[in-house]
């Protein structure tokens, strides 16, 4: 699968220089927009994250929000359904962690086609397994989308197509995320979310689905959530921004129901426009 | 400071195709190699090293050892004192953590002038400060010298010019390692080096100082050091295959002397054509 189209700061291209500080060390962010009928859910929480993550990587320039968003306008412009990664990178510079004073950040706005099987996930829930690959507790970077993502490289390598995600947990056993999802648990009629301030991306649609319950008074803890609970479950769901809620069906051998509180959920999501299909 | 030439999959370019997982997922691992009278010492070490990276990330194709070679030794032939990057990536890949299955790693090799003060630090000492930045503890990428490089460009950013490195901890105030160096420290006549199992860059030089202490007969543990104990430290000194042997003479506001451990192992580094100057 290619990109459909890529803007470089601005300016359709394929070609990136090599010195750019993304490439060279990691240092970069980037988010995953969906995109319905030309529109962009989320986008402001996008956005946001984006920007906190310049602030707390400590960039002295910052990506303009007015050239993110008209690249991201641009890509979107008449798609029915399609996927926009928005990366922006510390941009080029010489050899050694020092950056520069003077980087300009640089801008990598691309569209992608709308995954196969995101709309049957949703409706029909989906197979998981827990990887052996483990994610570092690392509180100064906990949250970000940053650009490391070797740890999800490794565990996405662990199994081919027999499962829809991988769940991972730290050293100790504590669930964090899925490799490309954020995880959502019902235990003891109470749903709840692993806390995130020392691993894990923070994201956007996991933000959205606390803000639903909120709304519709279901409790959520953001909190420890060891992974020998799971097996008491009575509901499990993944998200994303671009999966919306896909509950896990399967894990590890057992089998779960679409609870109440995951349809409630999906169902909050999507009359919110929060994601970029209807079921 | 820019590079004076770079090569990509062997041919002299800039650019590298958007695509690369190297960019979008940090799927990609470099060396830094010296070059002193066309030649690069450790040579055979470095690539050991990388070749050890691949297979550990699970790459099902690996660079040519002969066209990374070809590539290095391109560049530095003629050059009296330079710096050679070494980079591979998994090669370019689509959205998604998963690497298509016929990716095939690309080679980014570039030409570095040779720092300025290498030679000064060996001779003279250096001065060096604690990063407030911690190294996650990731056994799984344990090591390996791969393009997770944020913890270090975080760390880098906490000082100027008033230290020529700057020595980092885990969270328990374990120390692992520089920003771009490894540590040795000589306590109660004792040396050792933080090991290198859960975090850190197991550096070339790093092993080749240990090649050294044991061929003369200096003891020398990998072990778990931490950071309290620097404050009885006799000696204390970095490597990288730049730098060599970098003595610390003042840390967090302590003096330590050049110590003969230090000057005997420098030596033969020397004499052994390890480093890329005389002093």
């Amino acid at each position: 699968m290619a990109a459909l189209a890529t803007r470089i700061d601005g300016r359709p291209g394929a070609l990136v220089p090599v010195d750019d500080r993304g490439l060279q060390y990691g240092d970069g962010l980037f988010e995953t927009v969906a995109v319905r009928h030309g529109a962009l859910p989320l986008w402001q929480r996008h956005l946001a994250r984006l920007l906190e993550g310049c602030a707390r990587l400590g960039w002295t320039r910052v990506p303009s929000v007015e050239e993110l968003e008209d690249d991201a306008r641009a890509l979107a412009a008449d798609v029915e359904q399609g996927v926009i990664k928005v990366m922006v990178t510390r941009g080029s510079g010489g050899r050694g962690y020092r950056a520069p004073a003077d980087t300009m950040p640089r801008r990598i706005v691309s569209l992608w086609p709308w995954p196969e099987g995101i709309e049957h996930g949703a409706q029909e829930g989906v197979t998981a397994c827990w990887c052996r690959t483990r994610v570092a507790r690392h509180p100064q970077l906990a949250g970000l989308k940053h650009l490391h993502r070797l740890e999800q490289v490794l565990a996405r390598a662990e199994w081919q197509d027999e499962y829809a995600e991988g769940l991972m947990c730290d050293e100790q056993d504590r669930v964090i995320e899925g490799t490309m999802s954020n995880v959502f648990v019902r235990i003891d009629g109470q749903l709840r979310t692993p806390e995130l301030n020392e691993a894990g991306v923070a994201g956007v649609m996991r933000a959205a689905v606390l803000e639903c319950a909120h709304e519709l008074n279901i409790a959520c803890q953001e909190t420890t959530v060891c992974r020998d609970s799971f097996a008491q479950a009575e509901e499990i769901f993944l998200t994303n921004s671009i999966i919306g809620i896909w509950p896990i069906r399967t894990l590890a051998g057992r089998n779960y129901p679409i609870g109440e509180t995951t349809r409630v959920l999906a169902g909050a999501l999507e009359s919110k426009d929060c994601v970029a299909y209807r079921i």
